[in-house]
């Protein structure tokens, strides 16, 4: 399985990934505040993010509704990042905006490819052909899984794929690592074990280092 | 843009497919009351047919949602598909049953390919993917595109994507005609401009004749 796309790699488009209760929301409003003082900034999250993404990410989360199956829940994935593409980021970023995202496609990655197993040259293909842009900066926000979901869960009711078992979370978590470790001109982990100051300061340190690198 | 994956051709999965008001649901009927004189028959249509993919098929055709783009819709399609062949196909023929769908995977190539212009290649990838599963017979309703229009209008309101434009139609009619021509030994095209008690005739006609052949 090859594809002919290339992805084009997006300098103003950084994202932030990692477990459950990471502290992605927390270290996006500190990487916000940092950017908004002189350039114009779009925050977005995934799945959602649009009216009809924000749809299928009920279909996708919400345990009330018939479980997808792995290959629907890929595909459901990677519709609502083509629609977000399409609709939000793409416009904001030829309007000159930064574009902060809370996930991005390294989370399908991590977990349809190993959280659930689904072939990473078929989630490739799909990144290539249904997304075709890459973050010039990714944040993974790394802690260790059980202190991830106690903080997750002290945010209250677990969604589907939060209520996985801890194997599924330890898989997401090895898989996030190693795509870090092969692309490390674009990925910065961040040991997200230490107190929200500190792990909001390292961020937006290497968003300075960053834009100073790129200037 | 290849894929390791190959087809399984099925031969108790027959699919019914053309352009609106083609007749389609018509013929479901008396193909079913055919077939159910001696065998067990399971019924189904896309998009839609669990209740997952039922969402999906209201994301996709309610005019009141946010409209998805190309992409979009083709990754809504073959999430609605993979859902429906492992939720409600697959468990059907491994029971023995015949398995009758209203419009698979060959609308796609004459939707989001022929009508929308989505790269048949890659619709072939997801096909293959995704779906892994060909029908064992395909009948073909051909109508011209005013007269389909006419008669699905005649039904009330319009979806989505009975809204497009006549070149739109026409493109899906020549995709499904040339998909037809390509795998002859799948389809068989029935003139449905013929009325609806000779169109059910030559349909339950074919049927007859291919459960002959494979027997
Ligand atoms: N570094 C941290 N140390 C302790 N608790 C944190 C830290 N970062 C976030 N939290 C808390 O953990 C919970 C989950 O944080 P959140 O930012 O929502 O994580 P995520 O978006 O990655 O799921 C929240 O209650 C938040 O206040
Ligand atoms: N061969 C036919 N000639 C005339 N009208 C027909 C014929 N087949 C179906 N119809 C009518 O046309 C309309 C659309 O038929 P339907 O079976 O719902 O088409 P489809 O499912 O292909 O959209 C219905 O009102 C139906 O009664
Ligand atoms: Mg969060
Ligand atoms: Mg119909």
């Amino acid at each position: 399985m090859t594809t002919g796309a290339t992805l084009r790699r997006e300098p103003r488009l950084v994202t932030l990934e990692g477990g459950e209760g990471a502290g992605k929301s927390t270290v996006l409003a500190a990487l916000r505040a940092e950017l908004e003082r002189d350039v114009r900034v779009t925050c977005t999250r995934e799945p959602g993010g649009t009216p009809l993404a924000e749809q299928i990410r009920t279909l996708l989360l919400d345990p009330t509704h018939e479980p997808p199956c792995d290959r629907t829940e890929l595909l459901l994935m990677f519709a609502s990042r083509a629609q977000l593409v399409a609709q939000v980021i793409t416009p904001a970023l030829e309007r000159g905006d930064w574009v902060l995202s809370d996930r991005f496609t390294d989370a399908s990655h991590a977990y349809q490819g190993g959280g659930r197993g689904c072939d990473p040259r078929l989630i490739d293909v799909l990144e290539h052909e249904f997304v075709g842009i890459e973050p010039g900066l990714t944040l993974l926000l790394d802690v260790p899984v059980d202190v991830g979901l106690a903080r997750a869960r002290g945010r209250g009711g677990s969604d589907r794929i939060e209520s996985e078992r801890l194997e599924f979370f330890e898989r997401v978590r090895s898989a996030y690592l190693r795509r870090a470790a092969a692309q490390p001109s674009r990925f910065f982990v961040i040991d997200a074990t230490q107190p929200p100051a500190a792990v909001a300061e390292h961020a937006v340190d290497a968003l300075r280092r960053y834009r100073e690198r790129s200037a």
